[in-house]
């Protein structure tokens, strides 16, 4: 069977290292051609010498859109903004793009009003699906190209969607409490990123207005079918991989209890490869390196409130695992190709 | 001046050990006698070489109630149960005692409640003073003994004071997510304290019944003024030490803002000596072996809701700093002697 | 092609789990059987929610001799001790054994000598390999049974042995100085692995005397043709994997320079799938997870000194993906089926 | 007792941060004025909230040497080649330097041939004593300025010291293998500082030519009383904070043994305050945010090698702590003043 040929572009942050990590273990998925702004020229080994025996010589290009041209598919993991410069360059010329950006998540209106900015490619919104194969597969494989849901959102819809397409909780008053690795913040330099900074230390950020919100109010306004609001508090925490949503929401319905509540977390999600419901509370470390997302959901009587949470890794299935899905979808490979549901723990 | 002379019960945990740190550098305050358990016959020096310049010959002792007699304080760092065991062998011979332990922060129904057993020295309540001075110093300075507060309820009702002194928010509804460093467990020998287990991982525990949840709903109902009610989810996250309380509450007034609500809480903390009003959201390791609480406050209008976050350090301020300020109000010291609101950072 | 069918006895420590891991992603090999003493009854998922996908219903069973009769091949993981106890019960009822422990690596008066006991199944030394297979492959594949090398001594000889094979350093005046992740101690609960110990702390222990020691003398000098003696200084260090060497040796001839060196590491493991020769220092991190082992050397003209570095993840290349390196030469399988050389980074 | 007044230049830094924290502890000396380059206009809140309580008002002023003239003392605490730029602008405006850089340490041909550059200030060398009281505490009183060591020659220096003093090791032959916490590297942002970086590493840098060390060669040379040789290996490893060196050296007598060499160095370190002589391997920890140096020391019989280690907190004893020990002795203050020899721990 012949493979199929991919490039990436934004291969030097920390999701491009994580597609050639995870496609160099794809047996239907080549890596062609992969680009850095700031570090063309420089070897991949060079940056990340844990991909020394899979890439031995590869370097990373400038972007030129003509290298890419006559791709399979190709892989952008560029900051906001950015991707929207260039995929109109592509659309075209390669058969699907998997952006892995916030740029082709929202509608223009709410881009525009959450990002602060005119969305520049809005034309293009359109043939771009919301890549959460959990909740909207169908949506996926009707689309060429794949928009990947942000680390955040992911582990915070996949914990709290079975309640809102049951109609059990409140569409407002919902919290949404998570904790991130410091990879989540990319490999640019900062300081809050410095080792002697982030290292012994918890502290929240982008209070009461992280863009996040949007990709969550969207996603789960989807699967409820109405709109909804949704109050997110960021944290950073001194791990560099995984996510920890924790969730509260209000009871829509009368006679919620744990026990009930968890049997409808694994009817809703049988079958599903990628997500595990736990009667325990979900531990990041559990899904690290993987593409799993592990969820649990409790009933709080006394206080009449019900608890989701959700653990990922950020880099996988907050981005690059959960890209090559989407990827596998719109290529009509098997969903699974390449990508495992197995952490690493210790 | 004369010093006063103290003995440290179950000195060799994390809180006993902080005990010592401090108390080597309060000048009013001499280190007569150490007891531990688990350890006695070993040099202080050989479990914490920290201590080894301060302490050089010090060994723990077996527990001898006649070796304090007479002492002029006690403190008691033991895991709850064991405290209300030993306490009224002390309390006829010594002058005060402070309690580092859960046993003497509730009334007797509360701690049956919370704790699954009945209380064995329910007399003895009386005389111990919930022992967060910023909150009732008076009430300290108005009994011999002292009950230490816990850990999160130390970061979670500095944090949430300024809002129900003000009757600024409901006494329900309110959900408190925190996360603490791994020492919050203890010198105890258990999986979830491995280094390899705790590293890289985040996760819930404790889901919906944390005994925490008492003395909040406690502490914050006396400053309220009525009945209150906690939904509280701790969380374990890979650092040693830190304690991050995020806070949500329904706001019971028209008119609030962000900027109004931090005026508020300089207002309340003027004068504190351990409470610093920060524009940014608080940071674990700003408070760092310090004993420093660190609080913000934010009102978001969009979904109608109150945040309030608090940091500190879980073995200073959230148990040995703060026992030595109730001691130093108990012996009519400084409250600030032998303290630091300096943290260490990085 | 039918699969193997294999069995873990103590597959509840870390090295066990890992070999679960590993397994779960090996096409030719399938578990069989797993035993954890401690853990009898346990499920995997509960220990391990990381293979909860992977091994949903499996339990840790009692070890019994009985249980694993049959199977194509045993991986033992126990402590130094207890292999050799349960060891002469499986090699007649089984076609393979790949022990992870000491007990089958040093003749029986080395292994007296070092660890300070009687060996208790001296007459199945000659039946296990030593399972370095960079060195010693026409060795494994010669045998049954295989003794996979400790971390340390992996790390170490994969540095130092193109030295030693090419007569370029002396056998006496080496020096090993390596540091360890936690998760070289095991699973076992002592002090030193608390988290709260161990995060922020490197300290040396075993000094002059750890018996990795033997293991380094004895598979270097059969790399020289001669005896060899190593003195080696063990680290701990606040990470859950890996471990690097870095080595000093004395040179044996005139003429040598880093580039004549590198040049030499790099004929010496040309088409080793698992050793990456580095012109940089290697990195721990870039071996995260993999079975690869990254080195460089160098000369230092100065003071006369070649300085050799190996690092790699102590329980893959260290324990568990050179387990089934071994296991892979004597079932007759590609030597690396179902293992990566791709690290996990960041 | 009037007190001292002092400035910081590059206080924006890690060692600037920890000089004035330490300071904000110390009764003699008051902090009145701070320089930040890059950081002028903020506030040292803004930088290191830890410092909010001690300096609530304080911000980083540009560098002009008129706001410091007249001051008591004047700590500078710049990348080396910058320091000698603009100390000859204080030495006559100023009662005293401590220079925590590297410019004033070693003679000027040793400074050129190590870093590459001609000294711009050679005619200021002999009015700065190496800092290290320890062993030339005589030297640093009667001098005017102090050039405070670096942090790794301070931990090598002080493990290996009693050794070259009593002639008991060769001059030649000595091995450094030294291990950093990231913030050895200092506040400025670079890939190797990332927490994402950093976390689970541990890797070699600067082989074979580590300007460090010239100091060692220098200072040990001087203990000696003979030319020396040291081939010094630094790594990063995954913690903020703490040196450990651990040094080999080939035996100048006969007959040593572990136990009449750990008398040796009770006997050399006799009443020093901040020196720790350990029989067990001292932990970095231990020395956490203190002053403290922990050294042992063990003869190996069987290679017929001397073993010694020293662990330091590199911000402290290797940086800012030293600063101020050696800012008490020229100030004529006692040495201890304003400095702990408690670690904190865990």
């Amino acid at each position: 069977m012949s493979t199929y040929r991919a490039g990436i572009v934004g291969a030097s942050g920390y999701a491009g290292a994580e597609l050639l990590r995870l496609l160099a273990a794809h047996t239907d998925v080549d890596v062609a051609h992969v680009t850095g702004a700031s570090s063309a020229g420089a070897t991949v080994a060079s940056l990340y010498p844990s991909l020394a025996a899979a890439y031995p010589q590869r370097s990373f290009a400038a972007f030129e859109p003509g290298d890419l041209a006559g791709l399979d598919i190709v892989f952008v993991a560029l900051p906001h903004g950015e991707s929207q410069q260039l995929v109109p360059d592509l659309v075209g010329k390669v058969d699907h793009v998997v952006d892995l950006g916030a740029d082709f998540r929202l509608p223009a209106a709410a881009y525009e009003q959450w990002y602060g900015a005119r969305h520049s490619a809005p034309e293009l919104l359109d043939e771009f699906a919301f890549g959460l194969p959990e909740l909207f597969r169908d949506d996926v494989r009707a689309h060429a190209h794949v928009a990947a849901p942000g680390c955040y959102p992911t582990a915070t819809v996949l914990a709290l969607a079975p309640l809102l397409a049951g109609g059990l909780v409140e569409p407002t008053g919902i919290v949404v409490n998570a904790v991130s690795g410091v990879s989540g913040r990319g490999r640019g330099l900062s300081a809050p990123s410095l080792f002697s900074e982030a290292d012994g230390n918890v502290n929240a950020y982008g209070l009461l207005d992280h863009r996040h919100t949007a990709e969550m109010e969207l996603a789960l306004g989807r699967v409820a079918g109405s709109d909804l609001q949704v109050l997110f508090t960021p944290h950073l925490v001194p791990m560099t991989r995984g996510i920890l949503a924790t969730c509260y929401a209000r009871p829509a319905v009368d006679g919620l209890s744990s026990t009930s509540l968890l049997a409808h977390y694994r009817d809703f999600y049988a079958g599903e490869p990628f997500v595990v419901v736990l009667d325990e509370p979900p531990a990041t470390k559990a899904t690290f390196a993987s593409n799993a997302a592990h969820v649990t959901v409790r009933f709080d009587a006394r206080t009449g409130t019900v608890l989701a949470l959700g653990a990922i890794d950020n880099l996988v299935k907050g981005a690059s695992g959960q890209a090559i899905q989407g990827a596998n979808l719109v290529l009509g490979l098997p969903e699974t190709a390449g990508l495992s549901n197995v952490g690493i723990l210790p």
